[in-house]
C-alpha cells in the first residue's frame, strides 16, 4: 500500500464489485482509523507558539514578566485578543448527542471527530482549535441545552469563537439561538451554518452546469434536522421558492397541518418551515420527487435510504446531493445509474465532496481576523458563493462542482469574503482591507501546513509503519469475503 | 542585548544600586513580555500530532474512518485514553481571581498566565495542556465555586487530569475538595499541593544543609491562603511538630481562639491550622520569628513586606523562603544583609527557585502515566523528596538547594516516582514498572523540546527583533533613572 492512500481501489480483488469495493473501502478506512488513534494517541497536541531561546525566557512568558499581560489585559479587555492566542483559537463545543453517522456516543465518544476537526481548522485554516466534548446531562440524566449554554459563556473570555458541533435535536436550535444573542463572539453551528454554505456552494455549481435558476427550481429535502433545516433557510435567503421546496422528517413531509411539530415548542425552527414550504401538502417521497429537480438529502446513513426508482422519476439532469455519513443515502455509482446527472456526497473518497470541512476553517478563519461578534447567515452564503465562483473559474464538470481539499488557494479567498462581509454588516470590531486579510490568511495557513511537514520530515510526528496499511487492507477484505 | 537574556545586569549603568538593579530588571522582564506577546500573539498553539501523508488521510483522521473511534469508545470509555489526546491533555481552569501578584483581573486577563504554565507544562513535562481562564461569576455577580465545580465535571471527559489555578480564597477550598471527590481524574490545585510539593523540596534540602531535624524545627508561616495553608498540612505530615509552628494571616496568627475564622464555614481549611498550631497563642510576627528557624512568605508581593529586623531575630542559619511573585516579599540581598543562611525566593532570576514550574509538569505527567484517579497528598511528598534528592546529588549548596529548570534530568525522575507512588496507593489505573515510565517521560519531554527547536529552526517560529530587547532595556533604565 502506498503511505498516500492513492491506491486504495487497486488493492481490492478484481472479482470485487462496484458495491463490494465501496463496503470494504469503508471497512478498511475504519480499521485504519482505529490502528493510526491507537499508534499516535489521538491527533492534536499543544506547542509553543513563541521562541524560547534559553531558560531565562520562561521570566519572559511567565513570572515576573507576564504580569504586564495579566494587568494590561485587565485594564482593556480587548487586548486579549493581541496578547493571548485567543484571537486565533475556536473552541469545539460537543456534548457528543450526535456525532457524525453515530448517533449518541457519550461525552469522551466525539473526542476523536472533535480532534479531526481541530487538525482540519489548523490545517487548511490556520486555526487553533480546543476540542471540548462536554456532559451535558443534568440531575435528572438528561442532556440540557441550559448546562451547554452557561458552559459556553464561562469559557467566552478564552476565545475568538465557539464550534457547536454534534449536538442533538432538539437541544441544537435552543444552544445555537440563545449563545448567538448572548455572546460577543462567533457561535458558529457547524451543522448546521457550515453544512449549509457548502451545500448552497455544490448547488449553485450544479444549477449552473444545468441552466436552472434557483427560484424555478423544485427542490426536495430529506431529513430535517438541524443542516437540513438551516439549508433550507438559507436556500430560500438566496432566492429559493419556498412554494417549490417540499422537506422530509423521519414521520413525513413538512406543511401547516403537521400538528405534532407544533405541538412541541422546542422544534420551532421546524414549524417555520412547516409554514413557509409545501403549502399543496404534499406527502409521500415518490410524489415529491417526481419531476424534482434536486434532491438534497442529510438523512439517515444509507447505502439504501434513497431508492433509485425515486431517482428514476426525478426531473432530467437531476441534481442529487446524499450526504448522510459515514455512509451516503445512496452510493454514487447507483444514482447514477438511476439517471442523477450530478451526485455529490459528504465523502471524500468520493467525487463532488460537499463537507463542511471546505468551509468551516476558512469561515471562522475570516471571522477571527476581523474579531466579528458573529457569524451572520449571510456571511455564510458569501462563503459559499466564493467556493463556487472557484469552482466556475477552474472549470465546472459533472463530477467538480465544488473545490476538493487540497486546493489549497480557496480558503484564503472564502476567509476573506467572510471578512468583508462582516465588516459591511457591522458586525466586526476590525476594519481591515481586503488584500491584507487575503495576505494574512495565506501566511497562517502556509505556516500550519509547514509545521505539519517540519514535524513530519524531523519525525516528531513519526511515519506509521507499512503494516498497519497491510494489515488493515487485509482485515477489509477479509471482512467482505464473509 | 543576548538572545538568550543571560545579560541583563550587565547592561545596567554601573552606578545602580542593587535595588536599583532588580527594580530594572523587573521593569525590563515585564516591558519585554509585553512587547513579545505582541509580537506573537500568544504563547501556545494548537500542532498535529499525527502524520498527514496526502489529503486521503482525512478520510482516516476523520469521516468515514473516524467513526470506528467514536463507536469505540462509546463501547468502553476507557479506550478515550488511548485513542485521542485524552491521556495526555490538561485542562488549566482559572476564575483568574487571584492571578499571581495581581489578585483578580478578570477572566480573560489570566490567560497570559495560564498560556504559560501550558508552555511550561509541555517544555518540561512533556504534557498537553489547554488554558481554560472562566467566567465564574453567578447571576448576582458574586464568583461563584459551585459555577466552577459544575463546570469542571462537564469537561471531564475531554481531559486526563485538571490543573486548578489562581482561584481565590475561599472559593479554591471548596472547588478542589469537591472535585478531588468527585472526578474520576485527578484535578491539582497548583497554587495548593504544587507550591507544597517544590517548598518542602527546598525545604528538605536547606534543612540537610542547617544540619535541622523537621520534627525540631520552629516555622513561621507567612500567609494562609491556598499555598501556605496546603504547606502547612504537607510539612506536618512529613513529620513538622504543630506545636512549633506558627501561621498568619493578614489579621494575625492563627489559634483556637480566632472566632473570626471559625465564624466562616467556608475557611474550614484555616479553621484546621487554627486548632492544630501555635497552642501558645503567640500573637505577633516579631515575637513569633525570634529564634524561629524557618520563614515561609506567600503572602503580599514585596520587596518590603518582610523587615529586615524580623530576620535578625531569627536563629543562627536562619531559612527564609520570600516566594510572593512577582516581587518577593524581600529582596533576596537585602535577607541575605539581615543575616538569612539560606534564602529562596519564586523567582528565576534569582538563585533558588522555590517555583512550582519544578513540580507541576513531572507531577501531572507521573499521575498521566499511569492514569491516576487522583494526586494524594503522598505523591506530592514523593516528588518534593525526588527533587530533594536530586539537588543533594549534585551537590547542595547556599545557593542551591533545589535543582534548577534546565537540569532536564531531573522531570523524568519527580514523574516516575510520583507514578510509583500512585499504583502504591491503589489510585493508578495502570501498572507500569519504573523504568518504562522513566523512559517514556524520558522520550515524550525529548520529543516536546525537539518540537520547539525545530520549530525555531525552521522559523515557524520567527525569531523576535533584536529591537524589542534594546528597547525593553532602555525602557527600563529610564523608568528607574526616573
Amino acid at each position: 500500500m502506498k503511505l498516500d492512500l492513492t491506491n486504495i481501489e487497486q488493492m481490492f480483488p478484481a472479482d470485487f464489485s462496484e458495491e463490494e469495493s465501496a463496503k470494504a473501502k469503508t471497512v478498511f478506512l475504519k480499521k485504519l482509523s482505529e490502528s493510526a488513534h491507537k499508534f499516535y494517541n489521538g491527533k492534536i497536541q499543544t506547542a509553543p507558539k513563541a521562541g524560547i531561546y534559553g531558560f531565562n525566557w520562561f521570566n519572559v512568558w511567565y513570572t515576573p514578566g507576564v504580569s504586564q499581560v495579566s494587568t494590561t489585559i485587565r485594564d482593556d479587555e480587548s487586548t486579549s485578543f493581541e496578547l493571548s492566542n485567543r484571537g486565533n483559537t475556536v473552541a469545539i463545543v460537543s456534548d457528543s448527542t450526535r456525532v457524525l453517522g453515530d448517533g449518541d456516543v457519550g461525552p469522551s465518544g466525539g473526542l476523536g471527530v472533535m480532534e479531526g476537526k481541530a487538525f482540519l481548522m489548523k490545517y487548511l485554516g490556520g486555526v487553533d482549535a480546543v476540542p471540548l466534548c462536554v456532559n451535558s446531562r443534568n440531575r435528572e440524566g438528561k442532556n440540557d441545552p441550559d448546562k451547554i449554554i452557561e458552559f459556553v459563556k464561562m469559557i467566552e473570555p478564552s476565545f475568538g469563537a465557539i464550534n457547536l458541533e454534534d449536538i442533538s435535536q432538539p437541544n441544537c436550535y435552543k444552544v445555537l439561538d440563545t449563545l448567538r444573542e448572548e455572546c460577543q463572539i462567533p457561535v458558529w453551528h457547524d451543522d448546521a451554518q457550515g453544512t449549509a454554505s457548502v451545500t448552497l456552494a455544490g448547488l449553485l455549481s450544479a444549477l449552473k452546469i444545468t441552466g436552472r435558476d434557483i427560484g424555478a427550481t423544485k427542490i426536495v429535502l430529506l431529513g430535517a434536522g438541524a443542516s437540513n433545516s438551516t439549508i433550507a433557510r438559507i436556500l430560500m435567503l438566496k432566492g429559493a421558492n419556498p412554494d417549490k421546496m417540499i422537506i422530509f422528517d423521519s414521520k413525513g413531509s413538512l406543511h401547516k397541518n403537521r400538528m405534532d411539530v407544533k405541538a412541541d415548542l422546542r422544534y420551532y425552527r421546524k414549524w417555520e418551515l412547516c409554514l413557509a414550504t409545501n403549502p399543496h401538502q404534499i406527502e409521500g417521497i415518490e410524489t415529491a420527487l417526481k419531476d424534482a429537480d434536486v434532491l438534497i438529502a442529510l438523512s439517515q446513513p444509507g447505502p439504501d435510504t434513497i431508492k433509485p426508482e425515486w431517482i428514476q422519476s426525478m426531473k432530467d439532469k437531476s441534481i442529487v446531493f446524499a450526504c448522510a455519513n459515514p455512509v451516503p443515502e445512496i452510493y454514487p455509482y447507483k444514482a447514477k445509474e438511476a439517471g442523477a446527472f450530478i451526485i455529490a456526497t459528504g465523502r471524500g473518497d468520493f467525487p463532488n465532496q460537499v463537507n463542511n470541512s471546505l468551509g468551516f476553517p476558512a469561515i471562522l478563519k475570516g471571522a477571527l481576523l476581523v474579531r466579528a461578534r458573529k457569524i451572520t447567515d449571510e456571511m455564510a452564503i458569501v462563503a459559499a458563493e466564493a467556493l463556487s465562483e472557484y469552482a466556475v473559474k477552474r472549470g465546472l464538470r459533472q463530477d467538480y462542482i465544488i473545490p476538493t481539499m487540497d486546493e489549497i488557494e480557496v480558503f484564503p479567498v472564502v476567509a476573506a469574503a467572510v471578512a468583508m462581509q462582516a465588516i459591511k454588516q457591522g458586525v466586526a470590531r476590525m476594519e481591515i482591507d481586503y488584500d491584507t486579510i487575503l495576505q494574512t490568511v495565506k501566511k497562517d495557513i502556509n505556516n500550519a501546513r509547514r509545521m505539519t511537514n517540519v514535524l513530519m520530515d524531523s519525525e516528531v510526528i513519526k511515519t506509521p509503519p507499512e503494516k498497519m496499511l497491510n494489515d488493515a487492507m487485509a482485515y477489509a477484505i477479509k471482512t467482505i469475503r464473509g
